[in-house]
């Protein structure tokens, strides 16, 4: 069975989309860390980032460099912090947190409860920054 | 001056030394949060990882899936998790860290005391798994 991530992909599930290229999609984490929390994923479904070959993981972390960018254009930050732990969802993803300290990037932390309208602002102005 | 990592890749300070290559180095998180936690660094002293240019930010990335491999070779684990912080020391720094549960990479956590042998022990093991 395809993975959520590959259904939103494929439009069957929605998303805040941010970007896309040929083997690459960013979209909006649903539960987010700090604002302009986002995952990158491969579009080939593979559970285990270590397992794309060399072609596929350079091209996975040169499109998220230029996420990162458009998300630290609009979104005040310091930098963008990465993590990928993947033991949740069996495909691959890359969350890009937006870092005023590093205490930001903790998964324990309380999610921010986001309305329909700010993602799609939050959404909308980072994919307009993406070059 | 030299960041204390270019220290280190310099010889000046010693590490753990896993493995290097023309661009990286890789060596033990000497605070590690799980027994393996490696960090993976670029030659080139750059604060911020998205500031590399796309070949050596590309070239890290593949280096760093030979030590996560080499690491996943002979530490129990699910997976190697990875995080990019990078708030504390102004050189670029990929966390690689083994995984049982997402709760192992928190930083948060207390880390591990381990003695000379043991990490001089963990790091030629994993020295020795590196292809």
């Amino acid at each position: 069975m395809a993975s959520i991530f590959t259904r939103i992909i494929n439009g069957e599930i929605p998303c805040y989309k941010i970007a896309e290229d040929d083997k690459n999609f960013a979209f909006l984490d649903i539960n987010p860390l700090v604002k302009g929390h986002t995952l990158v994923i491969p579009k080939k479904e593979v559970d285990y980032i270590f397992d794309l070959d060399d072609e596929d993981l350079a091209a996975l972390h040169l499109f998220s460099k230029k996420v990162a960018e458009a998300i630290k254009d609009v979104i005040p930050c310091k930098r963008i912090g990465t993590c990928v732990l993947g033991m949740e969802v069996p495909h691959a993803h890359i969350h890009l947190v937006p870092l005023n300290s590093e205490g930001d990037l903790n998964f324990k932390n309380p999610k921010l409860k986001l309305d329909n309208d700010e993602m799609k602002q939050i959404a909308d102005k980072i994919a307009s920054a993406f070059k």
